[in-house]
This record gives structure tokens, sequence and C-alpha cells, in this order.
């Protein structure tokens, strides 16, 4: 048995994970709802979702994860309309509701389901993602979001979203108490179904604990309902990038999701959270970054620039701007759709913050000549990483991307649907497979997510370092140890 | 066309309903997950569910029923020991992760789910029904609850639950609040998806409308999320007996679930709940009545009592006691266990309500001699509709209380697992066919559950004269009006 220095270094593998809200629709502005054969109106069918987890497990792609509000996108005109007649992020199905489904017929592929930390009890989330990871034998991620929309707070009757901190805040002690039901109310060895000993017991109640939570923003005095599933705490996603986001994934992240696409922003960012999680005395490695991508994908060159047009064709360039406008609280609408428009921090709005406007500019830089609102709206979802060609050539793009950033794989946006999928696990998989970029099968066939996303078999709980596994009792399990699993390789 | 009064009078069918809670053990004290091959341990699979689906499909079972607690049943010694050790209604799997699951291997098996309405945001739970009703293509019912215990209100950080009048007035502006996401919100045709006049629009914004809610314990301002399902609102279900629960069943619900078993109490309240029905303008009839029933099915005399005698056997008295000490709130514990034990509405608590001290009463009377708390526990959950015998003989006995009461069908509790689900289906159901009394099949096959409870093939929506109904914009849809319907046969 070597120490872990005389182990030759361990390539870091390429993940991909495929990117999807379950709305019917499209999460995205590219209207290709227009397409024959597009899949946009079968998004609340329960076939749509069984094709595409069984698409993703054949394509060896990690996880699937949904994207999902609250409320809706209100902001640009004061109502839903561009979104609504977009097709956009409307006719929402409640993802809890669907992984069920997808589980049955696949057996490794894993699910990053969004859950909000400001509307659900935390008690029923606990709840909710036990049995998730229960039904899907250990293959669920929570997305933790902290809901950042007024239309959300005044669906949930409330009259204003609390702000950034104070919603984070308010989140870190939900994550306290949720790591507290997840982890310690039930200790490893509760169920017992009848013994020699205790002949008797189904559960036994020395093991069973309540949980006593007296929080500024949360209580709770109750057991947690649900025996512990595999993972007991499903693995914990973020995607937030603002100052508190940051601190909140180097504390808690066991994955990030982050929609920056260019080298510079991603470098600060993974550095950002990686040295937030060495702060808090986390492995900052252990923090998986998935950066978006949106690839046009075909057998020859041509065929690739011809789904790129295609999508440019159907970009609906005034519901990105209605997007624009919500996640910026910029109503787009004040100015005139097809009229040029002269960008000025003073003129858009005061109200701007200083991240949005910089955005801006950098979008309005890559204009040359007049610009209009709807231009600008068609040029934001196109000009990020979106690359262009063959399967060699997107490979290409991937490795250098993945090997010039800090990120540890990618989250596909689709364009059409099904072909982005399709092309995807078709074309793209088998070539970074080729070039030993991606793995050949799951590290763990049939196992977990946490076990498939650190590539190693029996890692199925919270990393010691991780704040949540202070509660768990047996933290001394072989299984789990980082040192132990190094030294007996 | 004849008038309605002409044609011949529609003998009213039996429908059955599966009983079961998504739970790691049992919902019921009867103790049988020591016996050889029980499903018990097995519930947290989704492999469970799944199978139980298909054989309550393959029975042309109409529903399958999970009832559903917050919390847990704590008052008995003032924690869950008894329930955990006894394995029941513990190890709690929220059914919402599971019905996709069940949807996508079956057709016409419906499915109603338990929703609370004080720890679930309406806006949230609109969602999440309207999902399940996609997801299932209509075959969804919502058992409206208020969640009584106290456990459940600590579990969500409340101090205390509020009494019961304040629980149903709360809950009768949250079922204003969800009617007005699910039938006003979305108008019919509001889905284009591309047409000759709106080549651009998914959604038609003039079509979709927000709805402004200000009440007393509820607020919203919000579009309802979720484009219109199959049914729209889900089947409304009710489960409570309560004085306040009998004003909100006349006025919401289209099923009840009722644990009653002996035929005058099954009268009063079919009766009374009909009477409230019909002082809120809807049609009684159009209320459908399932009894809890325990069939003990052999093919032989001597088999079926052979299963009740396993039944009585593994009968977990202590389980039987927390269980009532939960409803009652009396802390049972407080009795020797083993110990005679005189009954007296004084000696056993001062807060003992009326109605648990009279079903006490009339439990006790059942006994010649001394009675322990075991005595009785074990008494308690035998005592009710428990037919035992052959097919032939359970059939008589379901024929006999569904002809002497004004039910609509059986609520199956069953005792062990497969054993009794099967026996209802391979033995009794035949039996009922062929007496006439049961369906050959589904009244609408791969119809909605709407359709399926009234027999009625386009009775997808709300009955006209249901509260709900006055905000559907679409009221006067043919295939939904009763009058249209029986002068067209």
């Amino acid at each position: 048995m070597g120490s872990i220095q005389e182990q030759a270094p361990v390539k870091k593998l390429m993940q991909l994970n495929f990117f999807d809200m379950a709305c019917a629709g499209s999460h995205m502005p590219y209207g290709q709802w227009k397409e024959p054969g597009d899949m946009a109106q079968f998004k609340d069918r329960l076939e749509y979702y069984q094709w595409l987890a069984q698409l993703a497990e054949k394509g060896k792609i990690i996880s699937i994860f949904f994207a999902d509000v609250y409320g809706g996108h209100d902001v640009y005109g004061g109502n839903m309309d561009v979104m609504l007649k977009g097709g956009s992020n409307v006719g929402v199905i409640d993802p809890v509701t669907i992984v069920a489904a997808m589980a049955a017929v696949t057996k490794s592929v894993s699910f990053g389901i969004t859950g909000s930390t400001s509307y659900i009890a935390p008690y029923i989330l606990a709840r909710t993602w036990s049995s998730l990871d229960h039904v899907t034998r250990g293959r669920i991620g929570w997305n933790v979001v902290t809901s950042y929309s007024e239309s959300a707070a005044k669906a949930m009757g409330k009259d204003r979203v609390p702000p950034s901190h104070e919603r984070y805040e308010a989140a870190e002690e939900y994550l306290d108490l949720t790591y507290q039901l997840w982890e310690k109310s039930w200790e490893d060895g509760a169920a017992v179904w009848g013994s020699k000993e205790q002949p008797d017991t189904v559960y036994d109640p020395k093991k069973v604990h309540k949980i006593e939570f007296n929080g500024k923003y949360h209580k709770c005095s109750a057991y947690h309902q649900t025996h512990p599933s595999p993972q007991r705490t499903p693995v914990i996603f973020q995607a937030g990038a603002s100052k508190f986001g940051i601190e909140f994934a180097g504390r808690h992240a066991e994955g990030i999701y982050t929609d920056m696409q260019d080298r510079p922003s991603l470098l600060a960012h993974t550095k950002a959270v990686r040295e937030a999680a060495a702060r808090n005395g986390r492995n900052p490695a252990d923090i998986k970054f998935f950066a978006a991508v949106t690839p046009f994908i075909g057998r020859t060159l041509e065929e690739a620039q011809e789904k790129y047009h295609r999508a440019k064709k159907n970009m609906n360039g005034e519901v990105s701007l209605a997007k624009f406008s919500a996640y910026s609280g910029v109503d787009m609408s004040q100015y005139p759709l097809d009229e040029p428009f002269v960008f000025d921090g003073n003129t858009t709005s005061s109200n701007i913050i200083t991240g949005v406007v910089n955005s801006m500019k950098a979008m309005f830089d890559k204009f040359d000549g007049p610009v209009t609102p709807r231009m600008f709206g068609e040029k934001m979802s196109l000009s990020g990483f979106a690359p262009v060609g063959t399967p060699e050539m997107v490979a290409d793009a991937f490795e250098e991307q993945f090997n010039e950033t800090d990120i540890d794989g990618f989250n596909i946006v689709y364009v059409s649907n099904p072909g982005s999928y399709e092309d995807v696990v078709e074309l793209l998989v088998p070539e970074l497979q080729r070039r030993g970029l991606m793995w050949q099968d799951y590290a763990v066939p049939g196992g977990t997510f946490r076990e498939n996303i650190h590539s190693k078999p029996g890692e199925r709980f919270l990393a010691l370092d991780h704040p949540g596994a202070k509660y768990r009792k047996t933290q001394n399990s072989a299984a789990n140890s980082h040192e132990v699993t190094a030294s007996s390789a």
C-alpha cells in the first residue's frame, strides 16, 4: 500500500449534465417550438421525461438538472405577455412529480431538482427530497435557491421579496435544520425489522431522535419523517453568483451550475467559490462546476451551421429581453423594440445595478453601428459559449474550455429538442470518450449521484469536512473517508 | 330522444378503492411485517408502487388512496417509541413523488393524494396537483386535510395547532383560491402553438389571467403557473367527520373516505353530508362515499379464518392504543398496559371529548369481564366491518353493507401485503362482477378520475353546481352538462 503521493495523478474526467426545465414550452428564448417535430408541446407528458432520462443514460450523462422558478417573468411591461406568447418559462410542471417515472426506466443517471428555501417549510422539503432519494435509490441532488423574484413573493402572498443577504441568512438556517433532519434524526442501524435481540422491533426508538431547532427564521421540533435514504443528504447544488451566493456555495455546495461562459468569468468564479470552500475548512476540489454550453453539432460543418442559423432565425429577441428585465429588474419594454437604442446607464434606469450595467456594456461593445432592443435581446442569448461544428470541432472547443478553466464539466443547454440532446449523445459523447476526456461508463453504474460525481464507489454520504456531516453519528464509516479510500487504493 | 324520466333507472355500481400509506412499514397496527414475504420493508421502492398500481388496474379498482400525515403520533408516552417500534405511520415517503411512476405503467386507475391546507402555500399546492393531473393524464384526486395534530404544528415551527373551526375557515379560503388558479387563470383555448391568425403564439396572453386574492388567511397575486390539466381541479376528497368537516364536505367534496364501519354511523354520516351538499345547492348524489372495510378472503372458510387469526396474533395492541391517543389527545400510556382498566370518563381524562368517550364506551360494551388497555387496543382495530370467508361470503357482506347504507363503494384496508390486495383482485372482484355489482371494466378506460367516478365519458370537470365551477369561463361546455348528457342518451 503506497502513500497517496506515490500514486499517479488521476486525470480529471469531463462530466456532462443535461439542462432542462419542466415546462410545456422552453426555458430558453430559442423559439424552436415552430420547427416540425419539436417536443416543446409534449413537455407535460411522462413520455418526454422518460425518453430524456433513457437518452441521457445511453450517453453516460451524469445528471439531468431541472431549473425552476415560482411566479414568472413579469417585469417586462409589468405582465407575462411576452413570456406566454413565446412559450418560455410558462406551462410549468412541478419537477418533484416527474422524477420517479424517470428513475423507473433508468439505473445510473441522476437528477438535480431545484427547491426554494423561501417558500417550502424545511420539514416538508426534507421529507420530499428524502423521498426522491429513496425512490431513485440515491440519485438525487438539490439545487438550493432562495427565490429572488418579486413575482414569486407575490404569488406566496408576501408584499416584497426579502433582500439577498436576508434570504441567504435564512437559507443558512434552513440548511442547518435540514442537515439535522437528514443526518442526525435517524442513526444508522435504526431499521431492525426483527432481530434475535429485538424480534418485535421495526425501527429502534433509541436510534431515532427528535430535532429541536429554534432559529431566527426557522423553527422545528420533530423527528424526520423519512428513514435514511441512500445518500441521506441529497447532493447540494447551487447556482447563485452574488457575493452572498459565493459564500453560501463555499460552505454548502457540492456542485455548481453556472451560466458564465467566458473564460475570465469562469476562472474568477471557480476561484472565488473554491477559496470560500477553503476558508470554510473544505476541500476546494470537492465542488464540481458545470458550465453552460450551447453546442450546435452536425455531421458536417455545413449541417452544424444550418442548425445555428435556424436557431438564430427562430430566436425570440423579445423573450430574451423579458428574461433580462426579470433578472435585472429593469423594464426594457420602455424602449421601442425596433428603434436604435443608445446605451447609457443614466438613460436606461437609475435603479440599474452596476453588474448589469457592465454586462450590458460588454454586450453592446460587440455591435457595430446602431442597436435596437430586439437586436440586443437576440444577441444576448447567442453570445455565450456556443461552439458550432463537427463532433471533432465541438470536442476541440469543449476540451479547450475544460483545460483552460477550472470547471469539472458542462451543463448542456438545448436549442432544438430532441435534436440538441440527440446530437450530444450520438455525435459528441463518442468523440469525447475516444479522446479519453469522458468516462466510458458511469464510475458506479447503478450507484448514487454522490458516488458518481466523485467517481468513488462507497462515497454515498457528505464528505467529512462538509458542514452537514458533523450531525452524522457514524462519521468514521470507512467507505466515506477520503484518507482511507486514498491509502487503500 | 326521450326525456330523462322515460329512461330505466341506472343501477348504482359498487366502486372499490385501495387504501395505503406511502411508508416503509404499515399505516395500520396489524404487525404483519413479521410474516414471510410481507412487503412492508419494500414500501420505499418504486417497484412496490408500480406493482400495486398494475394489480389495482387488473382488478378494475377505481383508485388508490394514500393517507398521509405530517409529524407523527407522539401523544402516547409523549414520544413516538411505540409507533417506531411497531413500524406504523413512520418511514414516510412523500406521496407526490411516487405517483408518476405508478401512472407510467397504467392507463385507467386513479390516485387520491392527501395534501394539507395548513402548511403548503396554496400557489405551490395548486401547481403540484396540476402537475400530477398532467402527468397522470387526469387521474388525480386531492384528499383535503387541515392537519389536526400538535406534532405537525411543531414540525412546522408553530407553537400550537389552530382550533378546528379556524383551520376549516382557512381551508375555505384556500379552496377558493386554488379553484381560481385552476379554473379561472387559464381560459380554454389559451394554448395556441401557432395558428393561422397567431403564427408566433404559444399561449395567448389574452386568455391567461392573474389571480388577485386577498383573504384573511391567504393572499396571492399570480398567474397559475401550470396550463390547464385534463381535469383542471383534481377530484376533491375529504375524510373529516367533525361538524366543520361535514359542512366543508357538503360544499366541496366529490368523494369521501370514511372510517365509519357500522351501519347506523354510515347512514347518519352520508345523510349529514348529503344534506349539507343540498343546502349548498349541490346534487347530493354527486358525492361518492368510500367506506372502510377489512376483508379476510380465502378460497375456503378455513383459509379465511386462518388469515384472520394470524392477523389477530400479529396485531400490535399498543400501536393501536398509540394511534387512539393521537386521535383523541388522551395519553393512554398512563394506564398499565396489562392491568384491568375500569373505563370512566372522569378517571381517564377530564379533557376527553364526548365523541371519544362514547366510542370508547361502545367499544368496552363488547367485552365480558375485565379489560386491559392492551386488550382494548387489539379489539379496537378488528371491531369494524371485517368480513371473513369465501369470496361468496365476503361478497354477500359487501352487498348487504352496500344495499343497507347510502355509500358508493369501499375503501379496502389491507392486512397482509400483498395477500389482502391480491385476494380482492383475484377472488372478490370476479364474484362482485359476476353478480353485476361492479363494473366489468372502467366506465372510461384511459379516462380521467372524474369521468370514471361518475361513469360519464366527457365529465372531466367540476359539476356546474360545485363552488369551484363558477370560475370556469367555458361553463356551457356540452360535455360537462348533466342535462345535455341525460337528454342525449
